[in-house]
């Protein structure tokens, strides 16, 4: 008897046969007595149908009416879902975000939550009846619909499962859970049982695909319970059996005695590098430089300034290969000259590979031997960042997947290895 | 130098190569000092696929959710006419229902617009925007999307052009204006350049397909005046040529003194008739009748009763042969013991011809024609009903076809024919 909220991917939704599969599962756990939330993506293909008409009639349109677009992917979804919830003989409702509402600011097409009102919602579920609510999206202060942005949808499911004080936010996906590392690049991947929340993190923000950054972070703001889990297994499988299956992100890491020192290798692989050289050495300069990128919504990922010398220093950052481009623009608008740089370099074929776990926390020596792996493999390190439970490096993206592999056996994380 | 408000259907919406000829053509009108109010149908098929994916879901959807569903495929045309404005240096901006708002009640799938607020729609007109409004929709008082049902959108422009007081709404479609009878039918049809609301209306109840019969009421009630028009002409002709053409619905009847006796033949081919036979003939009963079947949603067209005999008489009306299924279960359950009728017959196979004109308000022997016409095609008529600008008659389907081409030529409307 809890309230729980289940959020399901595009694959997941793919088909009128798989949306009825979904309505089989949620009903499943409504049956046990549950109050249950579903927060389903578009069906896969859609989204991207949709932003193909975009681009027919347009290259570049406007961010406000992208999202106008974009949101009735969901929107067929939501009602689809209910429909097949009725079809077994429950009461379920449909909601698009600006119906519940979700709020958010006005960013469109990567717009950030700001609250989201319960009242409705609740509503309905003491009435007995499951809620569907559109992932993805929400709406502005002036009334427009915003998304937000790619895998939005699960940051809209753990943003309404902490709105709503949910039990558990079950994320179904088309993988079984979070796994050492990418299983289509290292084999010998594993699945994790539980992973930290601040390891959630790090491999999602280094590129594992499973969740979406930002929906980690709001699992960690709000310490909600959040499981990865496949919606490929039967939709009748046992509660207690399904409750168990995935990867729960865990937020009592010490529970986790037998916890290996390294959880996985994570890899962005679509990075790029830009240099700015010749900035002169002054108080204020990284604001200057990164403060135009910045407005210009385009996320940096690693920063690293050099040692200056003779009152000169290099200037080095990475962000997502897809703003290289609009990211050179406005350097060499509003920046270059503006600072004094002698000139601006980048190189857009670069990723980032990083161990991760909390367990290096207290274990000297992984720095080195990760460096000490690469070197082995001829592997050359171009930049360097290093957190409190991960070590990241940029490489030449074409020894991505050997680095990858190399790391990812050297830590004792393939199958059949000890930990 | 006005407030116009064009209308596209489906299939001037039909596709990205489509959607950008219509804003070429708004983009003129908007070039020459007009401000700009557009209301677009989804793209042709979208709807349908829409409903498609609803039906395997399930047999008879819920009329909530279905008006989640099909309410996206306006949202989609909006969003794209409003890039596609924006890529020839226009700007645009577009608006689903709920945010003008466009207020409805609560019927789903077949809502009443209730009203509409002007403010938003102003404020962008007056900042040089052009406005782009879903069709088919708006939002009812608790929040929930709502659509007025088929062909809806043609009611949302003529009510957004009276809301807006604009000097002309403009209805583009896929036929070149309102003609004498369906050239489908008859081959000898001719387009009417003008055509009094009085008889529009009679030519849209009667299944005239060119303009949805709520929307002509809108535009009666708020004296719009309502042109249909083609918009598969080229998009750049002249603006004084497009303001001429198609069939404008006028509210001067008597400036046109040309005008025949008879304007066309209208005719409408899914009916079905209903008979409550063994009715006690006493005051209400009509009523008692056709309150529960009111009470259903269902339309009901003609209505006979007739001359009662030994306080017993027979009730007979027609329906939408959709409805006809229906129709049947409500009276048989809440109608024929409640009243003590003797029994209820149906026919589902019946069609209705009318013909339509103001100008036979002051001739005589129309009616006379009419039946002597269709007496020399030994086509039987079931029932009559008349009133002061058309009199209708229903028949056998099979002779539907046989009847409209007698009467177009019996009265004149052939092309070539004198009036």
């Amino acid at each position: 008897m809890a309230l729980i909220v289940h959020k399901y991917g595009g694959t997941s939704m793919g088909s009128t046969e798989r949306i009825k599969n979904v309505a089989k599962r949620v009903a499943k756990w409504h049956d046990a007595g549950h109050q249950m939330v579903v927060v389903p993506s578009a069906m896969s293909g859609e989204t991207n149908r949709l932003l193909g008409l975009a681009k027919e009639i347009m290259p570049q349109p406007d961010p406000r009416e992208l999202d106008m677009l974009a949101s009735t992917g969901e929107q067929v979804s939501v009602a689809l879902l209910a429909m097949a919830l009725h079809a077994l003989g429950k009461e379920a409702v449909s909601y698009a975000g600006w119906q519940v509402p979700i709020r958010t600011d006005s960013s469109f097409t990567k717009a950030r939550i700001q609250s989201i009102d319960d009242q409705r919602v609740r509503r309905d579920l003491e009435a007995g009846r499951v809620v569907i609510i559109t992932g993805f999206q929400g709406v502005d202060g002036d009334g427009h619909i915003s998304t937000l942005g790619r895998g939005g949808s699960d940051t809209s499911a753990v943003a309404v499962a902490a709105a709503l004080k949910a039990k558990e936010c079950l994320i179904y996906t088309d993988v079984d859970g979070v796994y050492t590392t990418d299983p289509r690049v290292v084999s010998e991947a594993r699945r994790l049982k539980t992973v930290t929340f601040e390891e959630m993190l790090e491999m999602a923000s280094l590129g594992s695909k499973v969740l979406q950054i930002r929906s980690v972070e709001f699992a960690g703001n709000y310490r909600m319970p959040t499981r990865v889990l496949s919606s490929l297994t039967d939709p009748l499988m046992s509660l207690e059996e399904e409750a168990q299956s995935g990867t729960l992100i865990s937020f009592e890491e010490d529970t986790n005695m037998e916890q290996a020192t390294i959880t996985g290798i994570a890899f962005n692989r679509d990075e790029a590098k830009i240099t700015v050289i010749g900035v002169p050495d002054r108080p204020g300069i990284a604001y200057q430089i990164l403060g135009p990128v910045a407005d210009a919504n385009i996320e940096v990922d690693m920063i690293i300034q050099n040692q200056s010398m003779e009152g000169k220093t290099d200037f080095t950052f990475t962000v997502p290969r897809g703003e290289y481009q609009k990211a050179m623009e406005v350097l060499d608008k509003s920046v270059r000259e503006h600072i004094g740089a002698a000139r601006i370099m980048g190189d857009a074929k670069v990723s980032k590979v990083s161990v991760v776990g909390v367990g290096m926390r207290s274990h000297v020596g992984i720095a080195s031997q990760m460096f000490r792996t690469l070197a082995e493999e001829n592997v050359n390190i171009q930049m360097i960042s290093t957190s409190e439970i991960k070590i990241s490096v940029l490489i030449d993206e074409k020894y991505m997947e050997l680095a990858v592999r190399a790391l990812h056996k050297a830590f004792g994380l393939d199958a059949g290895q000890g930990a």
